[in-house]
C-alpha cells in the first residue's frame, strides 16, 4: 500500500471522467458587487459573478458591515469556545432572539453553517429519539442525507414532492411511532419549490413532526424574508425549519428554528454544536443586522424576483434552453459535461462573465447546466452583455437552442 | 406520541441528573482580554475568564483585527459560495499557502472549523479507501470519533498515549492493507502529551498513515508555533497534520495539511468541506494575519507556559488540588458535578472570576474539575485573587485539599 500512490490515481480518475474540480480564485469587491476580481496563472480580471448565493448581495450591505466593524473592535475576532465553555457571546444571544422573532417561534440555535445545522439535527434527532423514523425527501441537499445516516435511525424515501409516495409510507406507520418528514423549501438546482401545505396537512393526519430545510428561501420569500412558509402563512405549522446566514443574509453560518423544548434538546445532545468553537461575535453581529435590514427591505425581494424575471425573458428572446420555475434560481440547460465545462470557460476567459458549470453527481447526467443567480443589483445592462456572450458560446460550441 | 412532551421530558433528566448546561452570556472586551462583561438576569458584571481556549489572548491582537477590518472593507460580509461555486476568494488562497508554510507541508486544506476539518477528513478517508482501518486512541475528540463512525471503515481503539496497545494491534495486520493511526498531540481535559516519535516509529514500521489532532498544541508550541510535532522535528514524519485557527490564532476554523496528493483527494471527496458555504474572506485574512505573527513571537509562547507555571505553583503553595502536566492546560480537581458546579457559580457570582465546571461526560465520573487556561494577559495579581477566592470557596464547601 503506497499512499501518495492510491490518492494520485483518484485525482487522475477524476481529470480523466472530466470530474475535477478547479476553484475560481476571486476576490469580492465589496461596494461593486457582483464584480470580483480573478486571478488566473498570467494575469487579474475583472469578472462579473452570476452564480453566488449570496442571492440579494447583502455582503455588501453598509448596515451589515458597520455592525461588524463594531463588534470587532467591542469583542476581538473569535469567540474564544465553545458555546458551554465560555464561548457564548452576548451577540449570539440576540442572534437567536432575532431569528425566533424572524420565524415566530419560541426559540433558535445557532451553528456554524448551515451544513453543520442539519447534519447535527437530523443526527441527534436520529440518534436520541427511540424508534424514530425519518421520511427524506430523494432530492434533499447532502448534509441532511448524511445526518440522517449519522443518527442511524430507519429512514425511507419519498419521491421527491411525491405527494401520494409520502402519504403511501406514512399510513403504514403506527400513530404513536415517532416520525419526522425532512424535506426543502426551494430545491437550489431546478428551482422548484415543495407542496408545503400539503405535506403539513399529511403530518398532522399522521403524527410526524416536520423538518423543512429553507437555506434557499430564507431572505429571499414572505413578507419580512422568512422564507416561503412565511409567503404561504405556514410558519405556525412547521416542527423544525431550518436556515442558512450565508446566503439570502450574505454572511455565514446556520440555524434552527422552532419550541423551546426542541431548540434546548438538540442544545443539549447535538455534538457537532456542543463541540464546535461558536461563531465570531462580529459575524453573529453581521448577521443580526442582516436578518433586520432584509426583514424590513420587502422591496428587495420584489426587485430579486423581477430580476430573474428579465433574464429568463431574455434568455427566451435568444433561445437559451432554461428550465422554467417559481423560483429565483435560473438553470440553463447544456446536457453534456465537457460542453458545459467548455462553456463556463468560454464565458470566463472570452466574457469575464463567471458561472460555475454544474455536473454530475451534483445535477443527473444529461443535465449538465449554467446555474444562473441575478440579483438586484445585476442591472440591465450586464444581462444584455451576458445573453449576447450566451449566444456567442451557444454558436461556437454548437450547443442545443431552445425549441421556438 | 407527542414531541413536545418528549423534548421537555429529556431536558427535565438532564435537570435532574445536574447535566444541563446554562451557557454563561458574555460579551468579551477587546484590549482588555481576558476581562469580560457577564450579563446575568439582574445585572450585568464585569469577570475575569479563566477557561477561554484563545489561549494567546490572539482574539485582540492588533495586526489580526486590522486585518479583518482591511478585508471586511475590500470583500464584504461573506463569501458568497461553496469553494466551489463562487466562494473561494484569495484570502482562502493566501490562508492555505500560509498554513502549509507553518508546517513546511506541500498543501494545506481549510474548513469552516476544527469540528468539521476532523470530521470530514476522517470519513472521507474511511469510507474513500478501500479495505481501510483506522487505529484510534481511547480519549480522541468527539469529532474525530464521529468522523469515524460516518466513514463506516473498520475501527481499533487503542489505549490512551499506549505503544505496547497500538504494536499489538498493528502488528496483526497485513502490512498491505490501509490503516492510520488517529491520536492527539495535547489532550485538552488533563494536558497530557502524546509520545509522537514513537506512535510513528511504529506507523513507519507497520505501514499505517498518520493522522494527529493539534488543535491545542498550533500557536502554542514549536519555534514557530507549530504545534508540540515542531517542537519534537516530528512535522515531516506525520501524513495528516489537522488545526484549528479557533484556539492558539484566536479567530474560528479548521485545517489539515499534509502532500499535495492528499489535500487535493480531501477536497475532492469530502463532502463536509464541498457543501459548506467557505468562510468569510475577513476571517480568512484575519486568521493568516495571526499565524504570521504568533510564527514570529515565540516569547508569547514562552510567556504563555511561565504563567501556567506561576498558576500552579500559586496553587500548590495554597494546596488546592491540580493534575500535574506537561501542558498549558491547569486542572483544578474536585472530583463530584454538584459541588464542582457549585464551586463554578461561586467563583463567578460571588468573586467574578469565570470557569466552566468539567462535568461527565466530558470527564469520567469522580474527575469532575475546574479546567484553568492562563494566557499570557493573566497578570500575577489576577492569579493571587483568583487563588484566595479558590481558599475561599474550598472552605466554604468543604473540598479537598491537595496533600501536603
Amino acid at each position: 500500500m503506497n499512499y501518495e500512490n492510491f490518492f494520485a490515481e483518484r485525482i487522475a480518475d477524476l481529470q480523466n471522467e472530466g470530474n475535477y474540480r478547479v476553484f475560481a480564485d476571486l476576490e469580492r469587491k465589496a461596494g461593486d458587487f457582483p464584480h470580483a476580481k480573478n486571478y488566473r496563472a498570467d494575469k487579474v480580471a475583472d469578472v462579473t459573478v452570476w452564480c453566488s448565493n449570496d442571492y440579494l448581495c447583502m455582503g455588501q450591505n453598509k448596515e451589515v458591515l458597520a455592525a461588524m466593524h463594531e463588534a470587532l473592535d467591542k469583542c476581538g475576532a473569535g469567540a474564544g469556545g465553545t458555546r458551554n465553555i465560555s464561548g457564548t457571546n452576548h451577540y449570539h444571544v440576540l442572534l437567536e432572539e432575532e431569528l425566533a422573532n424572524l420565524h415566530k417561534t419560541e426559540a433558535a440555535l445557532v451553528f456554524t453553517s448551515g451544513y453543520v445545522a442539519n447534519f447535527t439535527t437530523l443526527s441527534t434527532l436520529g440518534s436520541k429519539m427511540p424508534g424514530m423514523l425519518i421520511i427524506s425527501d430523494e432530492l434533499n441537499h447532502n448534509s441532511m442525507i448524511e445526518g440522517i445516516r449519522l443518527g442511524r435511525s430507519e429512514k425511507t424515501v419519498f419521491k421527491h414532492n411525491d405527494l401520494d409516495d409520502l402519504e403511501r409510507i406514512l399510513k403504514e406507520q403506527p400513530h404513536d411511532r415517532p416520525k419526522m418528514i425532512a424535506f426543502e423549501s426551494v430545491y437550489s438546482m431546478d428551482g422548484d419549490i415543495a407542496p408545503i401545505k400539503e405535506i403539513c396537512d399529511l403530518a398532522d393526519k399522521y403524527n410526524a413532526m416536520t423538518y423543512i430545510d429553507e437555506v434557499h428561501a430564507v431572505g429571499l420569500y414572505g413578507e419580512h424574508g422568512a422564507g416561503v412558509a412565511e409567503r404561504e402563512g405556514l410558519m405556525d405549522r412547521l416542527t423544525i425549519i431550518q436556515g442558512t446566514m450565508a446566503k439570502g443574509f450574505g454572511v455565514v453560518g446556520g440555524y434552527i428554528a422552532g419550541s423551546k423544548a426542541m431548540c434546548d434538546f438538540v442544545r443539549s445532545f447535538g455534538q457537532g454544536f456542543i463541540f464546535s468553537t461558536s461563531l465570531p461575535p462580529a459575524v453573529a453581529a453581521g448577521c443580526r443586522a442582516s436578518i433586520r435590514y432584509v426583514s424590513q427591505h420587502n422591496e428587495v425581494r420584489i426587485k430579486h424576483q423581477a430580476n430573474a424575471r428579465m433574464l429568463r425573458d431574455k434568455l427566451d428572446a435568444a433561445g437559451i434552453p432554461h428550465i422554467e420555475n417559481p423560483s429565483h434560481i435560473v438553470p440553463v440547460m447544456v446536457g453534456d459535461p465537457v460542453l458545459c465545462k467548455r462553456a463556463s470557460d468560454m464565458l470566463m476567459e472570452k466574457f469575464n462573465h463567471y458561472v460555475q458549470p454544474i455536473n454530475f453527481p451534483t445535477v443527473p447526467k444529461g443535465t449538465e447546466r449554467l446555474r444562473f443567480t441575478p440579483s438586484p443589483f445585476h442591472t440591465e445592462e450586464m444581462m444584455d452583455d451576458l445573453v449576447s456572450c450566451l449566444v456567442d458560446v451557444w454558436q461556437s460550441l454548437s450547443l442545443k437552442k431552445a425549441a421556438a
